[in-house]
């Protein structure tokens, strides 16, 4: 069996692969945790300061067992997951349009990152937590939570990360994941491309491809430099994908709001979603700190 | 919030509503069990039992909190689902086509019965299971599992059985499981049509709609009589409904075999999809038990 995450891999998606393919290893179900993409800077951080490795790079599942982490959709799987078998889904997010033709365990709750539920998991099957892979679960719970600030945390988020935070024998995680943060905020000499992509996904809404990036940083004044190539590339980006719209969320995670950066054939999109008209293709969106919870859903019944 | 089950509910469905209601009651959240359709004997029997009415006849949820039990199916679900908010599923099938716009709770397991999932919820909160409750939930899992002789039947679900079982007070729960079938077996005097719906799942597979039905007896001579006006009966609902086909599993439990009747455009699907040749409209499917397990995979393969 591979474990693995949603393309354009971020933290909860890589340590969430190495969490659970150890814990089904444990419990006698033989598993490898693989990834569909490159290690995105804080991920990378995350594994160093842990002693990992990233997990295997491998794109293609034809005839494989998957477990699937972090998503359900098939924008966000491997190309060829229609010939893998999918026996397992952990996950946080709406339920997507992955379908299967054999029973499956899906463990999917509204909490504010998939490593919290695959605490529970290990809580389930009672299986110890080794240190090391309760520091990357405990980091990857204040990534996806933007250390608790965004509004898809939940207590069951805060008390796993300190439960982590316990056997990894990290006293001032808030710290740590400041540190993080700032890895992340460091934008400067990237080219744009790879910064729209960092943290990047496809949804199908209501049959268009609709793309939405998003950056977290400490202070949104890293992009001032950077902002119109940003612009100029996720117009490109949605030319050359054939998308709907592109989004890119500039998210500053100290003043706790979003700039959102439009491409989109239907701009008044925006203005039925957020109720904000936006001025020359941007906006700002104040209190938005979370994709999934805050940017998709509107989104969604917006093209509904 | 309402619990429900599919449409054409079976044991499963109702006891499944109505224990996770009471569950999702015990923890805070008000919720109510209800169905999409008339109860089956086998589920009156058991509700009557353990002294329980039918949970309340609700076809529209447009506007409402949903947790859906036993299937994860747009063809199952109620009509109007789509304006409704789906806040958890429980299951224990293959992956279905529902869709979310928003974060919710599945506890999907790959096991014999929805019932033995609640269970193990009911172990998570931490929450007593009343006598009554325990008593209708495992008479749900004797009947999804075949009191054990389904392939699909785990040790999860004996075991949870078991413990239901102490619950309830019931010392000898295969007897009551035979009885149950025997109420089962009972379908002299019952119009085609009614017994053909009585256990019917629509399926789309790969585009075209799929009808199975399954009657689950004790001797399989009980269709003596009848056989010739269920074969005429699966051709009329092919028509009605635009179905690509009906099956009719007609099950021996203690055989442990299902002869399936067969209306469709293309027949030799079945040669495909269970490597036997139909004669006259009819095949035996021998060791076969399970819908969800032994006859929907491999039909759904011959589809794709
Ligand atoms: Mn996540
Ligand atoms: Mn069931």
């Amino acid at each position: 069996m591979y474990v693995v995450g949603h393309k354009i891999p971020d933290s909860d998606s890589i340590c969430g692969a190495i969490a659970l393919a150890y814990l089904k290893n444990q419990i006698g179900e033989a598993a490898t945790a693989a990834r569909l993409g490159e290690l995105s800077p804080e991920t990378a951080f995350i594994l160093d300061k842990f002693g990992f490795e990233a997990p295997e790079l491998k794109l293609s599942y034809a005839g494989e067992n998957v477990y699937i982490v972090d998503h359900s959709e098939v924008t966000q799987a491997p190309d060829d997951i229609a010939q893998a078998t999918i026996v397992g889904i952990v996950d946080h997010h709406k339920l997507g349009d992955l379908t299967t033709s054999t029973p499956l365990e899906c463990w999917i709750r509204p909490v504010g990152c998939s490593n919290t539920i695959i605490k529970m998991m290990y809580d389930f099957y009672n299986v110890e937590i080794p240190k090391n892979i309760a520091g990357i679960m405990m980091c990857a719970i204040l990534s996806d939570t933007v250390i608790f600030k965004s509004p898809t945390c939940t207590t069951a988020d805060i008390k796993c990360v300190e439960a982590l935070a316990e056997i990894a024998g990290i006293e001032d995680f808030k710290a740590l994941g400041m540190e993080m943060f700032k890895v992340k905020s460091a934008v400067l000499g990237t080219p744009a491309r790879d910064l729209v992509m960092r943290d990047f996904k496809d949804f199908n809404m209501n049959g268009n491809l609709v793309g939405i990036g998003q950056l977290e940083v400490i202070d949104l004044s890293v992009f001032d430099e950077i902002r119109a190539d940003l612009e100029a590339d996720i117009v490109k980006l949605k030319a050359e994908g054939n998308r709907h719209s592109v989004f890119l969320l500039l998210t500053d995670i100290m003043k706790e709001g979003s700039q959102i950066l439009i491409a989109s054939d239907d701009e008044s999109l925006i203005e039925r979603a957020y109720g904000v008209t936006p001025v020359e293709g941007k906006a700002w969106l104040d209190g938005v700190l979370s994709r999934k919870k805050q940017v998709v859903p509107p989104l969604q019944d917006a093209f509904a």
